[in-house]
């Protein structure tokens, strides 16, 4: 992994523990931080799948704080900083430029279903200027499922003309490879990373920076592999065997049963925990789960 | 209005001004706080016409002692609460209940967007029990168009069940009369406000508790007349006339339109300001709104 690009590869979009009192758990966090980072995977915490949207700017602040405290490499860290109100993502984006990340993953506002083009241009504008440093570098974050805000390839031309060196990126979770696509070749130097590793070849040989997805908590290693190879021969083979994950998550609330995998792993139940609206897996669901993931790997 | 029930009647989703640095400005909001309930209405800051979910909890708590601290009544007051994340929604409904406000009016959590009633039920739940505090009065926000979270009548049913006196109504902004009536019908006691004026009539005639109305902004004192008078004669004429004050704002930008009436009638062009994602009216269409009052004025 070359100097210049530290963000680029595989980047897992951590999972974040709780305490029995729904408090957000530094200790675990640094620990699963710690171990996914010694596989050579870079970060992307407070994402949809780190249940990001259901931690406050405050809670926020306070495990990214502990995950530089503890050592780990900021600029190694793509947190996701956008919010629905533009004040909170000025907030914790401008806290994290502060420390060193590498880059954040910038959400667009999403409780107003029905905007423009105009309106989210002037979000991501304002964001920017309000955290007024050179040493930003936003990622569009694209998920017009969860978020229910497409993001336009004009509006993403408009915003990389307009912050040039700041715009940089984008995570794209639509599962459209041709919208990846369209980015990764049409806009130059734009880094694209696919919100799923089913695309990480693809994705690769249409020039872009990698992959950001919720299995990489549990099986980030194997994407990693698949990225550093993706030219060599063997290349295809690891992203078929890349489904074998995939296929045990099937049908299963994700990140529920993520959790799940990891308690069992890590035989600590408390990993099980999430914050609500969310729920934990139940007995016969997370015994489906545990079949399912004993299988491919007998 | 009776001392028991100071909640009851039309309240109003206060319009939020911002100055020319998109900051919320105190100064107007009072004024225009101040004006509404001289009127004799009730406030519901920080709801969807609000752009609430665009401020941060910190600019939502300031904003709300203003109102206070210019001698408002908080008894007369239901500011919006609810927040993707429960550390906010607690944080900012228990600085709500120590000022002394009637009521909160609760979003679910709106992120993720396929949950089970169980997760609604733990958020609200955890939320209540994170408050702690007995004075807490829970009216539950159901508008599935824009959070995309509906609110059951079976989930309501179970919330008020888990906390009598605690939750103890809700806003309907589905539209659905059917599904406001089987609330003020089928559940004892509960305040139910529909959210718009077109359903004033018929929800008081179920034994609905008033309306929270966008419009209220601007013609509240028009909708509180009927809320007064809606058992007498003239009641269904007092609802026909709500109609012309709402095809003003037919296929409009709602938000922004409201906030172009007012600039003009307080002559005050910094009313137009909205935070982005939101834009503000153009010049045309603000020629068309005007156009349209004009006429009904006339």
């Amino acid at each position: 992994m070359s100097p210049q690009s530290p963000l680029e590869g595989v980047l897992v979009p951590l999972l974040t523990p709780f305490g029995d009192d729904l408090r957000p758990d530094p200790v675990r966090f640094i620990a699963l931080a710690r171990h996914l980072m010694g596989q050579g995977l870079g970060l992307a915490p407070f994402g949809t799948t780190s249940e990001g949207n259901s931690l406050s700017v405050d809670e926020k602040i306070a495990l990214l704080d502990a995950l530089v405290e503890a050592g780990l490499d900021p600029a190694r860290m793509m947190p996701g900083t956008g919010a629905c109100a533009l004040s909170d993502t000025v907030r914790l984006s401008a806290h994290a430029v502060r420390l060193g990340c590498g880059g954040v993953l910038m959400l667009p506002p999403f409780y107003y279903k029905t905007v423009c083009d105009e309106g989210l241009f002037r979000a991501f504008a304002t964001a920017i200027e309000g955290i007024g440093d050179p040493r930003l570098r936003v990622y569009l974050y694209h998920f017009p499922r969860q978020s229910q805000i497409p993001l336009s390839l004009a509006l993403i031309r408009r915003l990389v003309a307009a912050f040039p060196g700041i715009v940089v990126g984008a995570k794209d979770s639509s599962g459209e490879f041709a919208n990846m696509e369209a980015m990764a070749t049409g806009i130059p130097g734009f880094k694209v990373f696919a919100g799923t590793e089913r695309l990480i070849l693809p994705m690769m040989r249409a020039g872009g920076a990698g992959c950001i997805s919720a299995n990489a908590n549990i099986n980030g290693a194997a994407m990693l592999e698949l990225w550093h190879r993706w030219r060599e021969p063997e290349a295809e083979a690891l992203q078929a065997e890349l489904e074998s994950f995939r296929s045990v998550m099937e049908g299963m609330p994700l990140i529920a049963a993520l959790k799940a995998i990891l308690a069992r792993r890590l035989g600590d139940d408390g990993w099980r925990r999430v914050r609500p609206p969310l729920v934990e897996l139940s007995t016969e669901v997370d015994a489906v789960v545990h079949r399912r993931l004993t299988e491919i790997l007998e």
